[in-house]
């Protein structure tokens, strides 16, 4: 007899062992180290003014090799704005993307209602835009929002060489460039470069730091000194310029600080994860090799199934390995995001292979 | 010789005791706070759902007397959202507000910037909106935002019957009523009704929760159910639907329930405190009797003076009177926004009184 969903739900919260990112969140121990984080006398930044709010935004500047940053309260703020500045200062031009980007798929494109941006969608939705692409736009437009790693097809990124590619169309087109790098922090070990090297062709950078860095919530936007300072105003419109954001500011250096320098171990056991989950008979990942510490992993079956299952294995084993799928392109299969934080760091291969052939054999594949 | 910027600041930042709000945030002790504040297995709202969430969300309708309400970020995106909603359903007519509204003075025009939002200023900016004001509008407007108490004026607050005559103008016209209620906690013993009934004229309302009632950050915005799904839409849009809210969240349902209750007695305080200025030559307060908790402060002598000896007081007492001071209309006068909270609670009027008597005798009256 299937769970219901509430039974689901139950038996996922019950869980002491996670896959997926780091787990999830504890609000309560969450705060209390925040706290232990605060200097004694901090008074926390005002409308964007305090001590250590500037000394981050100046340590984000510097990691990402760029003059200036602005904290702001979400990166769909932060790319609307930069996207919005740069057509601006190209006469309104429209700007342009891949088909899956965030400001396509999961803004209810405030870029067009709020912005009144006009998006060219570049290349196919099923794979990385390429220099081809770049070459068959017809019409000038005013910037390229390039997403590494792209989250939508399970993080893929380009070469080097052909991101220097794309770059060289930009700057030949006189086209800004931003890097939407949500999970920027996680293609450092594919490009094997500084993180600063990687921003470097581009002429703003939006980087979060509650994903991979675990932080409460904030994003910071880089760039030339004058292109933050207009994005500060831009910010206040947005009414993102609140009375303070220092929760957030302080959970984002700590990430920074914590996180940062367990990258190329999640990296690596991203690999070793998709090739333990790939030897099962059925389940596909992709990439394959993953390119960062995500992937799409493809299991033979359909959701309903799938995730009873998994709910089945929460609740015996008190282990959760996905909480949402959804239905693949090809019928009788079903995909997944997986994230590799802490959570995978925790639970062995024989354990993983083990529970997904128990997922596998439950589709009925 | 005259202090220093640093050594001012310097001097404030020592103080104990401080005559206007609740006084500094202290980062580290609200997180303590906030950590006792959340459930043992609380864990946040997730992109404006959660349970925490949504029972605040409902407890501040219901005290509003609406059907619905949301929580987000800033008063600067809600207010923009609701203006932008009720413009949308009256064919991108003008919204009308005071001179002194938030929305033309502290948000760089997001209104137009982002909504494409034409205002009518309404009245004139050192008074409050008038029947009569309405009354000689030409064109039609969509929206009439009207602000409890008028903030930039020291607070002031209509009568009853007159809010009742303006409300009846709104409805002649067709025009929707929107609250500014940045500080509508505060109008409660002014107009002695209840928070719902002081609403009910309206057909959306914003509050705050980080001003009197202090919160870390953040507002709601309360109204029809339909209105305010839309308004969720808008949220998305302007990039306040972050992974989560809830440091603000808790420290919102704990200023209503800590702080609700103080509203009367520093209210009360007001009045004596603007009792004991006002007999001190050459000081005056706007309004005079305060209506609300706050007042505007009117002192003889130049700022540049008068915040020199404000920041001695702070070294030789301990005592914060004020940190910022502006050049009144009236040359040689210097004002002051005032708001009575925790802080004033504390001080006693005779030292007030012997406070002000040196500042007002080091500007030279």
């Amino acid at each position: 007899m299937p769970m219901t969903d509430a039974e689901r739900l139950a038996a996922h919260r019950a869980c002491t062992r996670f896959l997926s990112g780091h787990g999830p969140r504890r609000a309560r121990s969450e705060l209390t180290a925040l706290a232990a984080e605060a200097a004694e006398d901090d008074r926390g930044d005002r409308y964007g003014e305090g001590e250590t709010l500037a000394a981050f935004e100046r340590d984000v500047a510097t990691l990402l090799g760029k003059p200036a940053a602005v904290f702001m309260p979400s990166g769909t703020m932060a790319q609307q704005i930069a996207l919005r500045v740069w057509s601006d200062r190209r006469g309104g031009a429209p700007v342009a993307f891949h088909p899956t980007s965030h400001l396509e798929l999961h803004e209810q494109r405030g870029y067009a209602f709020l912005h009144a941006l006009r998006a060219r969608l570049v290349g196919d939705r099923r794979r990385l835009i390429r220099r081809s692409d770049l070459d068959a736009l017809a019409e000038p437009i005013a910037a390229l929002l390039l997403e590494l790693p792209q989250r939508e097809i399970g993080g893929q990124l380009p070469t080097w060489d052909e991101l220097v590619l794309q770059v060289e169309w930009a700057r030949a087109h006189g086209v800004a460039l931003h890097l939407d790098g949500a999970r920027l922090w996680e293609t450092q070990p594919w490009f094997a470069r500084p993180l600063a090297e990687i921003a470097a062709p581009f002429d703003s950078v939006y980087v979060s730091f509650y994903k991979i860095l675990g932080g409460v919530a904030g994003a910071a936007l880089a760039g030339p000194a004058d292109f933050i300072a207009e994005a500060r105003v831009w910010q206040r419109r947005h009414g993102g310029a609140l009375v303070t954001l220092y929760p957030f500011v302080l959970s984002a250096r700590a990430g920074l600080r914590d996180r940062l320098g367990r990258i190329e171990a999640y990296v690596a056991r991203a690999g070793a994860v998709a090739r333990r989950l790939a030897a099962i008979p059925g389940v596909r990942v992709v990439p394959d090799p993953p390119q960062t510490n995500m992937m799409h992993v493809v299991l033979p079956g359909d959701p309903a199934v799938l995730l009873d299952e998994s709910a089945r294995i929460a609740r015996d084993e008190r282990v959760s390995v996905f909480t949402w799928l959804r239905a693949s392109e090809v019928p009788g299969f079903s995909t997944f995001e997986l994230t590799v934080g802490d959570g995978a760091m925790a639970l062995d291969d024989a354990l993983l292979a083990r529970l997904f052939r128990r997922v596998v054999d439950a589709g009925g594949a």
